[in-house]
């Protein structure tokens, strides 16, 4: 008898399971039950219609049940919940969403594929009428149109993960002024405080409204509306925030996150992982040997930590899909595991992210150093070249990549897959400084940011240059340490902007001034981006000097943010703190 | 007493090894001796400066003779060429090439940067006026100033590799019509044949008139011209192949290649490697263990044979620079070697490749299998997604990743970059497909081409499909082999144009046809870019029949050539039937 494979869900792990399966057995009956009314979407696209940069929207399905059906040979069954399974009997219960009729199915493989859910709070008014979700066609299409129906003129986008800024520009590009409220002191948890702060102040230079540290308290409806505020109809007009802070809004995105959809799996008995996602092998295999499962509602392993991780993106997902897929259907293929890359475009800002970053990494228990680097993203004589900022995260005594983050106008992508593919492949930052990436004045540099990031970091680890970040400077500072600090820059950009009580020595005067520097107290150089900085500590440390270079220059001075901010994610005061806190040193730090 | 460090030339390797050098020694003296009036200049931006392009000349220049002082302590001096190396006594004699004047300097370590010397043929004419190289700020400003003042029309380019291309690109910046004129068969010899043939066809439907496999007979200058031919002022004014073919020009740039300058090193008994260039070790010593070199003029590793190969790459020089300069100051650094990545642009297209080609490959004695994709090069329901085509070549039995190329309009950086990174991560293929690459619908997709491209590989090394080259197909199909070829795309696709003796079945049909198929004859298939037919593929195979899938589908069809052309880079017949070869596929093949 043949196989019969059923698929729960149809989207990017469901859909790429079901279609692999038919591709190793021409043979099997596979029927995939989705709940909603599509399947296969282009869930990461959704952003992107509205902000009516993809007009079409067939566009986003990229497979219709019907050409399941044609072209695979594949059933599927749109508006089918799974609602139960018997593992015993190796059946599920399968109940219509639309009629409300049940019907059992055996099986002999089944996969499961139910996603993720996005996170409504459960707080008053969050069912109101214009606060919406990102997750879906339906969802989009609800947001497309209540603007066209209400024409909102104040949006609040609760959440400044991928989503949230996504959908954030979305509804600028759609003439909506928008708020962004984050509970973290920081926008898109996967980078660093430091990185994330640069993606911030371009938020803010955009237009967006940003409260960071901030949570929701409240939502409240018009009191001078028709409908009284409690009753499902009245929309929400402003939002309360923990700090006290009141937020207009007539249309309310909901971007906090989204939660593994364990409900099913949970039910019928199959193990769960220490992030509460379904655990599977590296086969895709679930706990129970006939049921495999892939996509946003199972765990992973982290191919830095080989510890589990629960992440729920999209190439993920139509990979594990592909294996759990293969083997439902009698085939033997293995997923190894996953680094969490990642990227955002805000505006004309992209911000990635890959592997372990500051946090992460020492929560696994590594010793790390980093390094920051300015870098033009190709040559600098080559028209339009743009400094991108790329951090390699490594552990301090092998060197070995653990992770990176990369933020800038052109070539984030790139030098993010670089990464990302480096510690795939177990480099260490040595191994950084002898890529052979290619080199056109269009397309890179000779040397390329990804490896000046590695000798900077190669340069660190041989004790050349000491770094210092921008956090640790503000401290030592703020304690009133007895360092001299000193701008290695010319006189013209020492004018413009330098970090209080630094001294100016340009690089090109310091052999002569020696005698200037006390050799008794510890001496912190600065530059633009941190280059002339390593030059100058070479010229002090042969002479001697106890020497630290400011990590990025005066380029990351902005950056960071009081110490504890890249470590403690949670902030302590109030949100006008949290705020104020970051933008201090961008603000008033320099002159 | 200090350490005495000379470098002889000052360009990408050389001003390297100074700078690097000195932030190893602080008390090293450092002379660079170049024989040239400009060190450090970006060699690789001489064409986008002809282009106009890049209009700022001194942003060529990276950093001048008073800067090597002032900020490095290094003594750069121009116009001075080392003559001679006396190893025994450890000193070098120098000669100012404009007083005449030579002396004598002693060094503790001399590190050797002389470059590479553009080739100029051995002919009658080819020092004429108007005949040019791009190899140095001169030539530049001679190719630049002849234009100005002479408002040439008709320039040949003789030589397709890169610099020959982006120089022609450059001329037509300047309104004038060019003829690149190649004596192999093909452009871009780091590329195999299918993968240049689709920047060959984008030369031509740019207005390039393209002479593939014909080589330079004579230049002829203008009989009727003041100037008798032979007279050193006399200019060429047409060229003719060695097919006899004329090609008007009134303007020639010989980009031939280069050739590295051994003259120094090989009169003072330095070792040499098989390619014929300065050899050395991993810390860029020479057979004298006081001598360093590196750049154009050294040989390197390569990374995938281990064997040692010569190529005149910008990144490589850089790096090796840095680390003979570091070894010279009394460090100690390694520079493990090189894959040849490399990438070109040509008006919209670019074309990248890395590690081994399909010949380097079989000339090393690998057993190659390779995999030819095309996909979008970022979501393809976001805007102006376009397919690039990714080709990898793979060791057969272990799918260790040796080479690839990728040619396209956008992303063809990163994703060299990608698969240069692989590669040194001595990747296979399998682990291609578990690259966890960015995606947001801006930069990529959840397959990215790279994946895609180690689904397909990983599909073929598991007997999943077979591929047939285009080259391959059209051999069987001239000989009359008794296949059944059947094309899986619709009836509107098949309309528009498909190989001659195909036979429509589309995909969505074949299950219900499938007795249409004799079971007793191969059956090769093929679609728009491989998908479809590896579905199809899929279908066929497991009901039994033996069948092959078109790599890249019918638009890799026009890419390769009549077979042999991948094998044999020289052509035995004329220029036009060299031409000819390459044409026909794509005009005449398609209908």
């Amino acid at each position: 008898m043949n196989r019969r494979i059923l698929v729960v869900g149809g989207v990017a792990a469901g859909a790429s399971a079901a279609t692999k399966a038919r591709r190793t057995d021409e043979q099997a009956e596979i029927i995939v039950f989705e709940r909603g009314e599509y399947v296969s979407f282009a869930n990461c696209g959704l952003p992107y219609y509205v902000a009516q940069e993809i007009v079409n929207r067939d566009s986003l399905i990229l497979v219709t049940p019907e050409r399941f059906k044609r072209r695979h040979n594949i059933d599927v069954r749109i508006h089918h919940e799974v609602i139960a399974i018997n593992r015993a009997e190796r059946t599920v219960a399968v109940r219509n969403v639309k009629s409300g009729a049940t019907s059992v199915e055996r099986y002999d493989a089944l996969v499961l594929a139910p996603g993720a859910k996005a996170i409504i709070p459960d707080m008053p008014m969050a069912g109101a009428p214009n606060v919406f979700t990102m997750r879906t066609i339906p969802d989009m299409d609800r947001v497309d149109d209540f603007i066209r129906a209400a024409n909102p003129r104040r949006a609040a986008v609760i959440g400044a993960g991928y989503i949230g800024l996504e959908v954030a520009e979305a509804l600028m590009e759609r003439g909506i002024r928008v708020t962004v409220i984050e509970k973290l002191n920081q926008v898109l948890l996967p980078l660093d405080a430091d990185m994330a702060a640069v993606v911030s102040e371009h938020l803010r230079e955009s237009g967006v409204e940003l409260f960071l540290g901030d949570g929701v308290k409240s939502l409240e409806g018009d009191s001078g509306n028709a409908h009284a505020p409690g009753n499902a109809r009245t929309p929400v007009s402003r939002i309360v925030l923990e700090s006290g802070q009141l937020v207009p809004a007539d249309l309310v995105i909901m971007a906090i996150g989204v939660r593994p959809d364990v409900a099913l799996a949970s039910a019928a008995g199959l193990a769960l992982g220490p992030a509460g996602a379904i655990a599977v092998n590296a086969r895709m295999q679930t706990s129970d040997p006939h049921i495999w499962a892939a996509g946003d509602a199972v765990e992973s392993t982290h191919l830095v930590t080989g510890r589990p991780v629960w992440m729920a993106l999209a190439g993920p997902a139509n990979k594990q899909g592909r294996v759990a897929g293969a083997n439902a259907a009698g085939g033997n293929m293995r997923f190894s595991g996953v680094l969490g890359t990642s990227i955002v475009r805000f505006n004309k800002l992209a911000a990635a992210a890959t592997g372990l970053n500051e946090r992460t990494a020492r929560q696994a228990g590594y010793d790390i150093e980093r390094a920051l680097i300015h870098a033009n993203h190709h040559a600098g004589y080559y028209p339009d070249a743009r400094l991108i900022a790329v951090k390699v995260i490594y552990e301090r005594h092998t060197g070995r990549l653990l992770g990176a983050q990369v933020v800038g106008e052109d070539g984030v992508d790139k030098r993010i897959d670089v990464l990302a593919t480096a510690i795939a492949g177990h480099m260490t930052v040595d191994d950084l400084t002898e890529l052979d990436l290619a080199y056109a004045p269009p397309f890179g540099s000779a040397r390329d940011p990804v490896i000046v990031a590695g000798f900077v970091a190669q340069s660190q680890i041989s004790g050349a240059v000491e770094p210092i970040t921008s956090s640790e400077l503000h401290r030592m500072l703020a304690e009133k340490q007895p360092l001299q600090l000193i701008d290695v820059r010319t006189r013209g950009e020492y004018r413009e902007k330098h970090i209080p009580g630094s001294r100016l020595i340009p690089i090109d005067e310091l052999r002569d001034r020696l005698s200037e520097v006390d050799p008794d107290r510890p001496v912190v150089i600065y530059c633009r981006i941190g280059l002339r900085g390593y030059l100058a500590s070479r010229i002090l440390r042969q002479h001697g000097y106890q020497v630290r270079n400011l990590a990025g220059g005066i380029r990351s001075w902005g950056f960071e943010t009081i110490e504890g901010d890249a470590e403690g994610l949670r902030v302590q005061g109030s949100a006008a703190h949290g705020v104020r806190s970051l933008r201090l040193p961008a603000e008033v730090g320099l002159r």
